[in-house]
C-alpha cells in the first residue's frame, strides 16, 4: 500500500488542470509555487485556453500531454471533475489530486462517489477532493495553493482542515520548524490518513508527524496505521472536537463525526500517539522530535543563568512526569572548579545572572561527555550584561565538539536579541524555545513518547500471543478425534 | 500603608549609590537607564572617586546632596551598605531600594535584619536587597538594570526571581505586553508582595499584575493583599516550586520554604488569583486584562475563515468552562445576506477561506452592535488570497466605529506578515496571538477572573457575617443579667 503512494511524493511529471494565467487563481498560485519550488521533474499546464502559461507550453487536455504524467494536480470547478478524470485515466497518470470544493462538504455526496469510482476503474487514485494541495520537499514539490517559501526539514503536517493547514504552513517557518510534508486531506474521499501515514512512516526524510483530525473514515485502520507509526516515529495529534461543542463545530466543518472524545483519548493512547491541544505544542513537539526521539537515560541536567527559569523548568518537568535527580559527584566536583561559590550546583545548576558563556560551554561540554548525565536542558535569561547570541554560539560549540548526540533542548527568555539566538540554535539542530516551560514540556515529551511507545509494543504482544493461543487451540482441537 | 509607597514610585529626586562611569556595573547601567527612560524628577550620581557621571554632577554621599531625595537606589557592595544607610539616615530618604546581593541569599542573614533595622530607625524601608531594581512607567522612572526599552502599558509585573525578572522584560516588549511597572522583590528583607500589591491595587494605571512567587513570609497576610487586589483588578500568579522537586529548587534559589502545592493552591484560588503555570500564559492573560477585565455576558461569538481554527478555539473555550451558544436568529439572517451559500452561520461562524476583509468588518460591526452578542473571539488563518494587515485593519475599523467597549479577541494564525497584524492589533488595544487556542484561553480567563471574584466576594461576606454574629453575641451577653 504505502509503495503505492511514492510516485505521488516522487512524480515523474506533474500536470495542473486549470492551470491559469490569473495571478488569483489557484490554478496559478499551485502552478507557480510548483515552479519556484524547485521541482526537477516535468511540469505540464493544462488548459484549452491558452497556448502558455507562466513560461511553460500549454496543453488542451491531459491525454494530449506527450510524456508520461504520474500525478494530474486539478483545479477546475466541481462540475467539470468528472471529465478531468475521463481525459486522464487513458494517460497512465496514477494520482489526482483534486484541489476543487463542492462535493461531499457541500451535500454531493454523490459527485464524490463518482469522482473515486471512475478514478479507481481508470487505475487511480484520488487525494481530496476539497484539500490545498500537497508539499513534499524531499522532491522540491510544493503542489499547494499554500505559502511558496517552505523551509525544509523532518517533520510531515498532515491536515483535515484547509485554511488551518495553509496558515501552519506560515506559522512552521515563523517557529523555524522545517517539513518535510504537508498534506491537505480534505474529504479523504479516497486516500486517507492512513494511507499517508504508512508512506510516511517508511519515508526516512520525515522524522516525525502532526496530523490535524477531526474525525477519520475507518476507526481501526487509524489505529493500526497510527500504532504502526509510533513503533518507528512520533505521531503528534491535534485531535479537534475533542469537547461535546467542540464536536458540533466539526461536524459542520467536515462533516466529521467525531466520536466520544473519551474513546478518542484511548484510541490514540493505544495507539501510541502524543496528544496535544493545542498547535502550538504540537509543534513545539515536532521541532523537538525533529532533532531526536531515542529515549535517553532518566538523568536530566537543568544548567540555568536564572534561578526562577530552572524551578518552573523542574516544575514543568515534574508535572509531565520527569523527575530531576542528584548529579554525580565528579560533575558537581567539576563545576565548583569555575563557578562562583554562590552558584548553586544542585540540579538544576545555577551559573548566575552574569555567567559568561564559557561557563555555559564548560558546563555543557562535561555534561555531554558525562555517561550518566543523559539529556540537558539549557536555559538561558538575557541579562544586561550578557549575550544571547554568543551564549547560543557556546551551546552549539559544546554539542558539535562533543558530537554525542545526546538530547540538549535550550529555553532562551528576553528580547528580539533572544529570538535571533533561537533561530540560530534552531538552524543548528538544536530544539529552542522562548520560554523555559516550552523547552522542559518538550523534553518531558521524549519520556513520553518512549512511554507511549512500550505500550503499543506491549499491546501488540499481546495481540500476537492471542493469535498464538488461538492457533495453538485450533491445531489442539484438529488433532482431536 | 499604600499610600506610604507613593513615593517609591512618584520620587522627587533619585539618588544612585555607587553610580559607576564604567559601562559594565550595575551602577552604571541602573544610572544611565534612569537617564535614558526619561524620567523628570532629579537624579544625584553619588561616588566618592567622581565628579561627574553621565554628564551629572556626581556627590560623595548622600547627606552631601543639596536637594531633597526620596529614593535611594544602593548599587554598592553588601558589606558598604550599612554605611550607606547611616549616611542617607539624615537626609529625609524615605526609600532604599538596594540592589547589591550577598545577604540573606548567602547565609548573611544578620547583614540583611542590620539593614532592616538600621533603615527602620532612620524611617525608611527597603525594598530588596538583592534585586534588579524596578519600573513604573507612568513616573517613566526606569531604576532597574534590566532593558532600558520598556513599552508603556496595564501591566504591573512584580517578579521574585532576577534573571527571569529581567529576560521578562524583554519578553514582554517582543510580545507586545505594555507595563505600568515592574518590580523586583528579591529577598523581601522589608517590603513585600503584599505592600506592592496594596499599592498597584490602587494605582489607576495598572490594569492588571502578574505576581511571580516562590513564597511569601506572611502568608496571612498575602492571602488579604491578595484578595483585595482581586475585587479591584486580575491577578495572575505564577506560582513557582509547585512540585515537589520544583520546590526543592524553589529553596535552594531564594531559599524560600515553598508550603505544600495543594495548599498554595487552596489559598491562591481564595484570593481570587488566577493561577497560571507559565510565563506565555500570564503574559497572554496580562494582554488581555489591560484591555478588559469586566464579565461580559454570556453568549461568545466566534468568527473565522478557518473551520479547523474554529473547532480548536470552540474545545479550548470549552476546556476552559465557556460553551458557545446558539446565534440570535436576526444576526445569522444578517450573516446570509453577505455570506456565500456555503459558509457556515453557526457558532463559531466560517466565513470562508477565501473572506474578503469586508467580511469581517461586516460580521463584527453587526456583533458589537448586538444586545445579545457579548463578547467576539475573531480568527484568521492567512491564505493567498487574503491580506493579514487589511483583515486587521477591517478588525479595528469595527471595534473603533462602535466603540461599544465589548470584549473582542483576536487569533491570527500564519507568516510573518501575521505576526505583524498582530502588532497593529495590539497597538490599537485588540489582544492578539499567534494561534487560536492561546486567543481562546486568553479570552475564557475573563470569565474565569468573575467566577474567582466571586469567590472572594462571598468569602468576605462569610467573614463579615460571623464578625456581625460574634457582635451581636457579645451585645446580648452584656445586656444578659
Amino acid at each position: 500500500m504505502a509503495e503505492h503512494l511514492r510516485k505521488l511524493f516522487y512524480p515523474r511529471a506533474v500536470a495542473v488542470v486549470g492551470a491559469s494565467r490569473d495571478p488569483s487563481k489557484i490554478g496559478h498560485i499551485v502552478l507557480r509555487n510548483i515552479l519556484s519550488g524547485g521541482y526537477q521533474g516535468r511540469v505540464y499546464p493544462v488548459n484549452p485556453n491558452a497556448e502558455e502559461i507562466l513560461g511553460l507550453r500549454a496543453y488542451p487536455s491531459v491525454s494530449s500531454i506527450p510524456g508520461q504524467v504520474d500525478v494530474v494536480v486539478v483545479a477546475v470547478p466541481a462540475h467539470k471533475v468528472l471529465e478531468v478524470v475521463e481525459d486522464a485515466g487513458g494517460s497512465g497518470a496514477e494520482y489526482l489530486v483534486v484541489l476543487s470544493s463542492g462535493f461531499k462538504e457541500v451535500g454531493r455526496a454523490d459527485l464524490e462517489r463518482g469522482l473515486v469510482e471512475r478514478a479507481r476503474r481508470h487505475g487511480m487514485r484520488v487525494l481530496g477532493p476539497n484539500i490545498f494541495g500537497y508539499v513534499y520537499t524531499p522532491s522540491r514539490l510544493n503542489a499547494s495553493f499554500g505559502p511558496s517559501n517552505v523551509l525544509p526539514g523532518g517533520v510531515a503536517f498532515i491536515s483535515q482542515s484547509g485554511a488551518l493547514g495553509i496558515a501552519l504552513m506560515g506559522y512552521s517557518v515563523v517557529e523555524g520548524v522545517g517539513v518535510s510534508g504537508v498534506v491537505s486531506m480534505g474529504n479523504k474521499a479516497d486516500i486517507d490518513d492512513a494511507d499517508i501515514l504508512e508512506f510516511l512512516r517508511e519515508d526516512p526524510r520525515t522524522k516525525v508527524i502532526i496530523a490535524y483530525v477531526e474525525g477519520v473514515t475507518d476507526g481501526r485502520r487509524f489505529l493500526e496505521a497510527a500504532s504502526s507509526v509510533s513503533l518507528r516515529k512520533p505521531l503528534v495529534v491535534l485531535k479537534a472536537g475533542r469537547t461535546e461543542t467542540g464536536a458540533k463545530a466539526a461536524a459542520s466543518h467536515t462533516g466529521s463525526l467525531s466520536s466520544g472524545p473519551a474513546l478518542w483519548e484511548g484510541v490514540l493512547r493505544q495507539a501510541g500517539a502524543l496528544q496535544v491541544r493545542d498547535v502550538e505544542t504540537a509543534f513545539d513537539y515536532a521541532k523537538l522530535f525533529s532533532a531526536f526521539n531515542a529515549l535517553p537515560g532518566p538523568n536530566v541536567l537543568v544548567v540555568t543563568n536564572g534561578g526562577g527559569a530552572g524551578v518552573q523548568a523542574t516544575d514543568t518537568l515534574a508535572e509531565n512526569g520527569v523527575y530531576l535527580r542528584e548529579l554525580p559527584a565528579d560533575y558537581v566536583s567539576y563545576l565548583r572548579t569555575f563557578l562562583p561559590e554562590f552558584a548553586s550546583t544542585r540540579n538544576p545548576v545555577d551559573i548566575t545572572g552574569g555567567a559568561p558563556d564559557e561557563f555555559y560551554y564548560l558546563a555543557l561540554r562535561r555534561a555531554l561527555e558525562h555517561p550518566e548525565i543523559h539529556a540537558i536542558l539549557v536555559l538561558y535569561c538575557q541579562t544586561m550584561t550578557t549575550n544571547p547570541l554568543r551564549t547560543a554560539e557556546a551551546v552549539v560549540r559544546a554539542v558539535e565538539e562533543v558530537g554525542s548526540g545526546k538530547p540538549v533542548v535550550a529555553g532562551f527568555v528576553g528580547s528580539e536579541e533572544v529570538r535571533r539566538a533561537i533561530s540560530y540554535l534552531l538552524e543548528r539542530g538544536v530544539p529552542a524555545y522562548p520560554t523555559p516551560e516550552r523547552a522542559a514540556q518538550a523534553l518531558a515529551a521524549l519520556y513520553r513518547y518512549a512511554a507511549l511507545r512500550r505500550v503499543v509494543e506491549r499491546r501488540l504482544e499481546y495481540l500476537r500471543t492471542i493469535g498464538e493461543r488461538t492457533r495453538l487451540l485450533g491445531e489442539r482441537r484438529a488433532v482431536q478425534p
